[in-house]
């Protein structure tokens, strides 16, 4: 794509130059030519080459297209074979006819914050809208951290980490070290920082596949090696250790030295669940490999099947096998506070915690946040509410049960819905999801539409997907921006739908249409 | 220093190295083997080189020990020879202690963007406490923007970029374009995303010598090559042409593709504010020899001389010369919410505006910024309010206009007291401050001082300013930091104090008994 924008420029360019611009007096003549003969500092030749070759699909040519229908809707226009556009491509969970309604306590605890003379001088009034629990929390808060205006600690604010810490003790029954947890604007953020520091150009890092575009496009920007590892569609997309191996064997017969292996769990875009086995076995992998090992838990609470496929986090696995291992895997784990039941991504705010990290090579990363200064404030209070929510006896524990609850079993029942329906159409299959929020359906593309699409430029799946959109506003990702076994194809659509009935029989209508098109 | 740490390193590697393998007969001595010859993943000299590079010294070993000390006052160490930390080394305004307002007008509207159900439940309480126009305006952000935890454009929402675009044409004069707009997270996230995409490795940059370390830091983080061009201390600071040129000269003569040119105006740590000449001179060059302009604007509120010395934006003065280079100076410019009046920077906004950018790169420039998702959400609310202020009529105008000019007010008069202090100290001199929120004063640092800096290992000025800490618990930083001319020697210090007599009655007191000491 990229070669033919390159040729595309490169014509625009020597036409500009071979353009005539005849005209009388000698100082515009003068002016034209040095207009037509000046140089861009910046063009698709001179930049960095490497965000030439970055990749990020669920922003891309179907997120523009969508976004030109939602101006054309807007603008009263009739045309179009729908009345609204629904955003299935991301996972955005409060945007506007999704829905999601922010947690209560959340943003009565961040408006006092924001607003501490709500607390100050206005008290009497609060109290008569607040619950008691909120003001505490906003007073305690206030007091730790001051005005959320300000620069923090460039780690966060240290009271935040220690309760982080207290968060992972619980969760995994071993100690954590408030110094050894960053907080971050989003996991993005972290996974770019760590991503940058741990990889010298032209080193590998293993990514599944599929996989969350973010881990492409940053190796790509860093000089880095993407070192795929297939995950096993029928084993529920599992990792499986085959398949690591083989990424390993092949990476070494490339030249490649592996410098982190990063595992989703639960998978984006797959949903699949870790088992405790298969995570030992990525950890004895990066034990014998010297592999660090990113472990991207951001969807941690977004788990459908408790009883039967629990989150089990990699520091807990790590920390619970042989104490050679415990002691030197090294591990950064990620979590985030957009896509919990939370659900507050454009506040952008999360964590990580380093684990087996040399103290040398923490002082550098600890050095690099610094250059960013620090995450946004109302992100780290984020994290705090995430880690640290109100607890039964509180007032307003009730209304956060319901509300949390509420949210979660939409998730589980619509991620369910979806499957289903999905399993019963003609050329799909579907996978179920043990958490996250989304599904990633297998289309059985016909030989037909892929010479299509052949003609049309497009991989298979990116037509699919757009020829979605065109007929029925719905706005999902092709498996081909997450990767996916050669051959096969996929898509992404979240479980973030209210509706989801319509949601789906508009989908299934397109769908049998489609297959039937092209059979 | 580095060269140091990797020493030391490279002999605690070679002691675990040497150590011996015994394989039998207890386990325990076999996992000890394993557990000494394991080998780590991320090292000093396995991880990126170029992170060993990145200097941040605002944030560096000065910060950590007056950290430290801020720490031993609050559990109650009565052995230090001050009772508080004056934190002088960061431009945080609402930092604890410093004790600048925020804005009333922000703050109301945006705890109502947290909890709209203030505005849907509870609007007769509110309007009980808050003024009309605040409820307005969260209304029309809120119909606008929906949920501030939502996602929005990766480029920031849309009539936000709007209202940008009309407070640039208001300010300049010139026609600007919203989609030219980006809106950021801060403006420390917007120089990295630009300087990350300009720049191949290898290619160079210019940067004003003293500068703020964003900028080497950025460069050494992308195998860029910092060119400095020093400013002139005796004309206030000024940029001069001859100094750029022979900045070109040499980047020339090394081989090095210079592919942008750094300008900080207002200056930091300076306070400098350009003349419409010396900027001409500025944007001729990059006309010239096809540079990219890269304007950090970011104090362009702070003007303490408006009448004789106006801040004048790089946009500005661009489109207002010559056809030829009006319409080809590449040029991007930087504005930010946490340096004005308003000192939000814990919130992480603000924006670059393109300007005669190619539209392939700046399509490559929208693709990057979708892969950070976007920028925090209500930092991009602080944008709106930061260029969209209450006007004359409004009902939270009176009260605005008064936090606002009280804090300018501060900021200038802080600035010229401390500067005419500065100036009649034995050993020290200082430029006066057009602008921004920092003095840079030069101290004549006598023979055996230096002497004195070298045993310890310290640069001179870094001496100087530990010393500081350790007698006054001020922390200044030391000019080393930013860049200075060799020979010479400075240190940083922000007008941010309150109680700005005894701050310098301090320093004053130190700074004669150390000349003293070393006369």
């Amino acid at each position: 794509m990229f070669s033919a924008m390159r040729s595309r420029h490169a014509s625009l360019l020597s036409l500009s130059r071979s353009a005539l611009k005849t005209t009388t007096p000698a100082l515009h003549a003068n002016r034209i030519s040095i207009r037509m003969t000046h140089k861009k500092a910046l063009t698709l030749e001179s930049i960095n080459p490497a965000v030439l070759d970055v990749q990020y699909a669920v922003r891309g040519e179907l997120a523009l297209k969508a976004d030109k229908y939602m101006h054309q809707l807007e603008d009263g226009d009739k045309s179009l074979p729908f009345d609204k556009v629904v955003t299935a491509n991301i996972g955005n969970p409060q945007q506007k006819g999704l829905n999601q309604r922010p947690i209560t306590y959340w943003r009565q605890v961040i408006s006092l914050l924001e607003n501490p003379m709500l607390m100050e001088e206005h008290l009497d009034v609060i109290k008569t809208i607040y619950p008691a629990d909120v003001i505490r929390r906003a007073q305690s808060l206030h007091k730790e951290i001051g005005s959320v205006g300000a620069y923090t600690h460039s780690k966060g604010v240290l009271q935040i980490r220690q309760r982080v810490a207290k968060f992972i003790e619980k969760r995994d029954g071993y100690p954590s070290d408030p110094e050894m947890i960053f907080l971050t604007a989003g996991a993005s953020a972290g996974v770019s920082q760590i991503l940058g520091l741990a990889l010298k150009p032209g080193d590998g890092a293993m990514i599944p596949i599929p996989q969350y575009p973010l881990y492409t496009a940053t190796l790509s920007y860093i000089h880095g090696k993407p070192i795929p590892y297939y995950l096993n569609e029928d084993a529920e997309w599992s990792t499986n250790t085959a398949a690591l191996r083989e990424g390993v064997a092949k990476a070494k017969q490339d030249g490649t030295p592996i410098k982190a292996l990063v595992v989703i769990n639960p998978g984006n875009p797959t949903g699949a669940c870790l088992t405790r086995e298969a995570m030992e076995d990525v950890v004895r992998l990066c034990y014998e490999e010297s592999i660090l090992l990113l472990a991207d838990e951001v969807y941690q609470r977004n788990i459908f099947n408790n009883d039967t496929k629990p989150f089990i986090s990699f520091k807990e696995v790590v920390k619970s096998m042989d104490k050679d291992i415990a002691d030197s895997v090294e591990l950064v784990s990620f979590h985030s506070i957009s896509k919990g039941v939370s659900g507050e991504c454009g506040r952008r705010g999360g964590y990580f915690e380093l684990c087996n990290i040399e103290p040398d090579v923490v002082d550098q990363i600890y050095k690099m946040a610094s250059v960013t200064l620090c995450p946004p404030v109302t992100g780290q209070v984020g994290v705090d509410l995430l880690v640290n929510p109100p607890v039964e006896g509180d007032e307003s524990y009730e209304q956060w049960k319901e509300e949390t609850s509420l949210t979660h079993e939409n998730l589980a029942s619509r991620s369910k819905y979806m499957q289903e329906r999905f399993s019963q159409l003609p050329n799909m299959s579907c996978q179920p999801a043990d958490g996250a929020m989304y599904l990633f359906p297998r289309i059985d593309i016909p030989e037909k539409a892929i010479k299509e699409a052949e003609k049309r430029g497009k991989a298979p799946d990116v037509m699919y997907t757009l020829d979605l959109l065109d007929a029925t506003g719905i706005c999902a990702v092709a498996g081909s921006g997450f990767g996916q076994e050669p051959g096969t194809f996929h898509m992404r659509v979240t479980a973030l739908c209210p509706g989801v009935e319509e949601y789906v029989d508009k989908i299934e209508k397109f769908h049998k249409d489609w297959i039937r098109k092209y059979e």
